[in-house]
C-alpha cells in the first residue's frame, strides 16, 4: 500500500518531485559550477518564480540558507546588537527566543498558553527593542497569527523590525511586504521538497542594520552575514556551495504552483482545514485544539484525541496515511495534520473516513 | 554527447547516484520524520560507514551541516577565544582565515606564495594561539600539505587545536586522528554528491574547548554549536531539520567505496595523477604548477596553460570533458582538474588524448 505522509514537516513529497529530480540529473544540476552561468540562472528562476508566488517586492532580498532554524541564527546576529522580543507560544517561537538567548542578545519573550495566540493589546514592547520576532504559524500547536496583529505592530512600532517565521504556512499565508522586514521558510514543508534548503527574505532596513552593527564591531557571523549574502546575490551566486539540486527543484514546484494559481491554493487549503476541523469538532473522540476559531492554522491542524493519539495514529498508518502525533509534552494527546497543496481534498475525506 | 565534469567540486556524479536518489524516493526517505527512528538509522550508518572509510576513531563526534564553509564558521565559534592562527596559500585556506576575523577575533596568517607549500621549520606560533588551522589540500592551487608536517605541528605544540580542511582531499587522504582535533568536508568532489551537506568530525579536545567557551559566556553560535550538536548527536538527531537525502546519499557512497576498498581507490587516485602531472610536465604548452613534487596534490591537479587555459578548456568542452578554468586571479591561465574516485584511468587517457 502506498503511504501518504501528512506530517507537518518533512511531509509528502509535491507529485511531480521525481520527474523534477529525473530533469535534474539528466541536466548535470549536481555537477555544474555554482560559480557560473547555468547555477545562476536557476538562482535567478528561483527568485523570480518565488517573488511571483508569494507576493515579495522588489526591495526585498532573496537569501538561500540550509535551514530555517540557520534564518532565525542569521536574523539575530544581523538585526540585533542588544535586545530582541519573541512572541512564544510553542516549541518553534521558542526555538527563536532561545537562539537569541544563545547568541548572548538580551532576549525578552513574550508568552502565551500552548493552544492560543496572544492578546496584542496588552503586550508591551520594551524601548530599547530592536526586533520583534513572530511565528505565523505554531507548528507545535496550530495556532496562527492573525496577519492584521502583525501589521498592527509594526505600524505601532515603526522603528523596530519585525521578523516573520512562515515556515510552516508558506505558500498559503498571504504577507503584505509592506509590513514585515523580513520572513523565512524552509522546503519540506508547503513546497513538499527534501529537507535541507531554507529562504529568508530581508529587506532594505535590514541589510542598513546588519552595516551599523558590522561598524560598530557587532559579531554578525561570517560568511552568511548579509553582506557577505548581499555580495553573492549581486552576482546571482551565493557565498558558499549551496544546495543546487534544492534551489532547482524550489524554482521548479513553485511554477507549478504558480501554473495551479496562488488563490486556488489558498481557498483548497482552507477547504480542506475546514472539514478536518468540522470533524474534529463533531466527533466525540476528538476536538480541535486550538479553541479560538481566529487563531486556527489552515496549515497544520492539530487534533486532541481525548482517548489518547496512539490508537487513531496506528489506525491511519494501517491505512497508509502518516500523520503526526502531538509535539513534546503533547505526544500521545494530539494528532498533528499537515495540510499542504500536495494534499488533496480526497486525501482529507479518507483520514475522516478512516477515523469515523 | 555525454559530459563528464572534472571540476574539482561540484564534480562528475558517482556513477550510482541516480539509482541511489531512485532507491531513497522509493523508501520515502525525503518525507520521514527527522525525530524518528527511520531517520537514526540514516544517521546512524552515514557515519559508521564514515568513520569505517575514513578510519575516524571513537572519540570523534560526527556532526552535518550545510557547507564545508560553514565548519569553518562553527569551528571559529568553538574553538577560538581570541586568537587562531592559519597557514594560507590560496583562496580556500583564506576563507578560513577571513573567517575568524569576521568573527572578530584577532586571527594571524602565516602565508605560502600560491602553488607553494610553508616551510614549517621556520614558522613561528604564537603563545596565545588557540587553533591552528591548516587546509590539506588547497583546492584554488592545487598544493597538498605533507601529513607528516601536519602532525609535526600537533607534537610541537601540544595544546593548541589543530583543525584540518580535507575539502578536497576526502576520502584519498589519509589522516592519523591522533594527531588533529577535527577536520571536515563537503560532498561535492570526492563523494560525487549534490552539494548542500558538510561533514565536521571533532574530538572531545574541541567539545571540551566550546564547553569552556560557553561557561565564560563566549558566543559560540545557536543551533549548530558543538553542545547542541552533541545533544542532538546522542539521540541520533541533528538540531536542526537536516539534508536527511544528502546523509542517506552519503552513507550509500561510503558503502560503495568501503567494497571498492579505499587502498585501492588510493592507489588508483595516485596512478590518475600521475598520468596527469606526467602529461603536463612533458607537453611544450603545459606545466605543473606546482613545482614541488611533494606538495602536488593528487585530487585537484593544476596545470598552468602557456598560451592560455581559454582554447584548451574548448577544446576539451567539445569532447564533452567539462574541466575547471584556474581559480581567481588564475583565470585564464590554469586548467584544473578534480581526480576523484569517479573519474577512471580511461578517462584520464582521453584528456591527455585530446590535449596531446
Amino acid at each position: 500500500m502506498r503511504k501518504i505522509f501528512f506530517t507537518v514537516g518533512p511531509t509528502e513529497r509535491h507529485p511531480k518531485l521525481d520527474a523534477f529530480i529525473r530533469d535534474a540529473l539528466r541536466c548535470n544540476i549536481v555537477s555544474i559550477s555554482h560559480r557560473g552561468e547555468e547555477f545562476s540562472e536557476i538562482y535567478r528562476h528561483a527568485v523570480e518564480s518565488l517573488r511571483k508566488l508569494l507576493g515579495v517586492p522588489k526591495n526585498f532580498h532573496v537569501f538561500f540558507l540550509g535551514s530555517a532554524t540557520e534564518a532565525m541564527e542569521r536574523i539575530i546576529e544581523n538585526s540585533v546588537e542588544r535586545r530582541s522580543v519573541h512572541f512564544v507560544n510553542g516549541a518553534f517561537s521558542k526555538r527563536f527566543y532561545v537562539t537569541a538567548v544563545e547568541l548572548r542578545k538580551k532576549a525578552m519573550k513574550i508568552e502565551a498558553a500552548r493552544g492560543a495566540s496572544f492578546d496584542f493589546s496588552k503586550t508591551t514592547i520594551p524601548r530599547d527593542a530592536e526586533l520583534i520576532a513572530l511565528t505565523h504559524n505554531e507548528t507545535a500547536t496550530g495556532v496562527s497569527l492573525s496577519m492584521s496583529d502583525v501589521y498592527a505592530l509594526r505600524k505601532k512600532h515603526p522603528n523596530v523590525l519585525i521578523a516573520l517565521d512562515i515556515v510552516s504556512s508558506a505558500p498559503y499565508v498571504r504577507v503584505d511586504y509592506r509590513y514585515v522586514d523580513c520572513a523565512f521558510f524552509s522546503v519540506q514543508k508547503g513546497f513538499g521538497l527534501p529537507s535541507g534548503l531554507g529562504v529568508l527574505f530581508v529587506n532594505e532596513r535590514c541589510i542598513e542594520k546588519a552595516n551599523v552593527l558590522s561598524r560598530k564591531k557587532v559579531n554578525i557571523g561570517s560568511f552568511h552575514n548579509y553582506p557577505s549574502l548581499l555580495a553573492s546575490e549581486a552576482k546571482l551566486q551565493t557565498p558558499e556551495t549551496p544546495n543546487v539540486l534544492g534551489m532547482y527543484l524550489l524554482g521548479r514546484v513553485a511554477d507549478d504552483y504558480l501554473a495551479t494559481g496562488i488563490e486556488r491554493i489558498r481557498k483548497e487549503t482552507e477547504q480542506k482545514a475546514k472539514l478536518l476541523y468540522d470533524f474534529f469538532d463533531s466527533h466525540p473522540d476528538f476536538a480541535s485544539f486550538v479553541k479560538d476559531r481566529t487563531a486556527r492554522s489552515s496549515t497544520v491542524i492539530v487534533a486532541e484525541a481525548k482517548r489518547g493519539s496512539r490508537a487513531p495514529l496506528a489506525l491511519l498508518a494501517r491505512n497508509g496515511i502518516i500523520a503526526g502525533p502531538g509535539y513534546g509534552e503533547f505526544a500521545g494527546r494530539h494528532i498533528r495534520i499537515g495540510n499542504f497543496p500536495m494534499h488533496r481534498l480526497s486525501d482529507m475525506k479518507r483520514i475522516i473516513r478512516v477515523l469515523s
